[in-house]
């Protein structure tokens, strides 16, 4: 059994689910996936790349409300779920029992469902359908360019390589002369906005900014560059203020022309 | 260990938890309860009576919405607990991990909390304190005797002995010549009345009448008699409509009285 994070929230990294599936395939390995952060923010083609088994969250990139995880099995995990004879101990997780709501059999009481936790994650759905969830993904993948553009004209690196980088949440070095803590209860007392701290190793060291699903939109990308820059120039630092908002208008613009002018293109190749 | 149901809602039966108590702890056993249906509807007084741990559930006598269950334990379980040695096989229920939340050591975080249904829960537990738990106790038993009052005038009889009956969940035989699941389903699509069936070896031969929390009130008392003695009585049975009704109103007459009798004597002696 291969088990992985897809994105993982902790440093900011993107798993290549797809070659992680292959690979655990062709050594007979089934594999289990954490989506929690990838649903809706990330591309994830569960049937396509044959995944077995996998697990979301409602609070991430499909906005909703927490405390619901969504799951899909393959029949694979089905009938290894069937064919178990040690007792689960855990009976919250006792999917044998959580089987019997599906399928033709008799559909059996397992437990007094979050209802409210289901109408709320299906009106998520709901909006989410209305988008497209292709539409979802560019959407996070622009907003995270301009976000960069930002970050780099402050002079700022980002923890992970470029071609490992997950859009939702950039984990980011804490520069030179800023006081990690201090930066961040500023950002919220100030700015009303909070960031994440680095954890365990990393803790101190970086700065975990998400813009997943709903937050994930323009007027939170300018104010997170334009907050942190204030608040870094206010404590020494070479910041040119105005820079990142400057940076990350010019990537919108960019992205803009570079997308109309694909689809001019596509637009000719049709007639 | 002993572990029992207080308000148990298949059959209505109360157990007496005070009594199971002590005896289990006489025999050295620990005690966990499962208070799913009393808390704020039967009194149970968790230290007073030593339990040891107790879970109940939100989205019975609190009112609230599904998804949380408030737990107690006792010093003498945390220590258990925290000895333990053996790897907990459910993450979702690590009680070593969750106990981490507390107390002076370094807050570790352990999961995304379900922060809308804990706001949902503050709000109904500052409804209850408004209320006076004490006072939810006694209306819990008030309406129940109003309804026992109304079943018996219909001639109806229910399924536990009177001293071990719970009053917030009432099981009643289905009397001969009614059809069960028929009634069920005129009492919800008629009145938007949705009564419980029988589960196990008593499916088709009692009904389940909830009378918990917010829905514990006259009217739905009320309602409920009229209704289904409406029902039973288009179905053929020798049902008198109204009688039920008058039975009800004549127990909160009587209760009404004791009541006030009760406060007067208690004024004059202490005057």
């Amino acid at each position: 059994m291969l088990a992985f994070v897809h994105a993982e929230t902790s440093t900011g990294c993107l798993s290549d689910a797809q070659t992680l599936t292959s690979l655990a395939h062709a050594h007979d390995c089934v594999v289990i996936v954490d989506a929690v952060t990838s649903l809706g923010g990330s591309p994830i083609k569960v049937d396509e790349w044959g995944i077995d088994a996998i697990y979301s969250a409602s609070q991430k990139c499909l906005s909703c409300t927490p405390g619901l995880s969504p799951v899909s099995f393959s029949e694979r995990i089905v009938d290894y779920v069937k064919q178990r004879k040690e007792k689960v101990h855990s009976w919250f997780m006792d999917l044998g029992l959580i089987l019997n709501y599906w399928g033709s059999t008799t559909r059996t009481y397992h437990h007094t469902a979050p209802i409210n936790g289901l109408f709320a994650l299906h009106e998520a759905l709901l909006l989410l359908k209305e988008e497209g969830v292709e539409r979802a993904w560019e959407r996070h993948m622009r907003h995270y360019l301009a976000f960069k553009a930002g970050i780099e004209a402050m002079g700022l690196k980002f923890l992970v390589r470029e071609d490992a980088r997950l859009p939702q949440m950039s984990a980011v070095h804490v520069p030179q002369g800023a006081n990690e803590a201090e930066v961040r209860r500023t950002l919220l007392s100030e700015f009303n906005l909070e960031i994440g701290a680095g954890l365990g190793p990393l803790a101190g060291k970086i700065w975990r900014f998400g813009l997943m699903g709903y937050s994930c939109k323009p007027e939170n990308v300018m104010l997170c560059l334009s907050a942190l820059g204030s608040v870094l120039a206010d404590a020494g630092l070479a910041i040119e203020v105005g820079a990142a908002e400057a940076a990350a208008h010019r990537s919108y613009a960019l992205q803009h022309a570079r997308a109309a002018r694909q689809a001019r293109e596509q637009r000719v190749a049709a007639a």
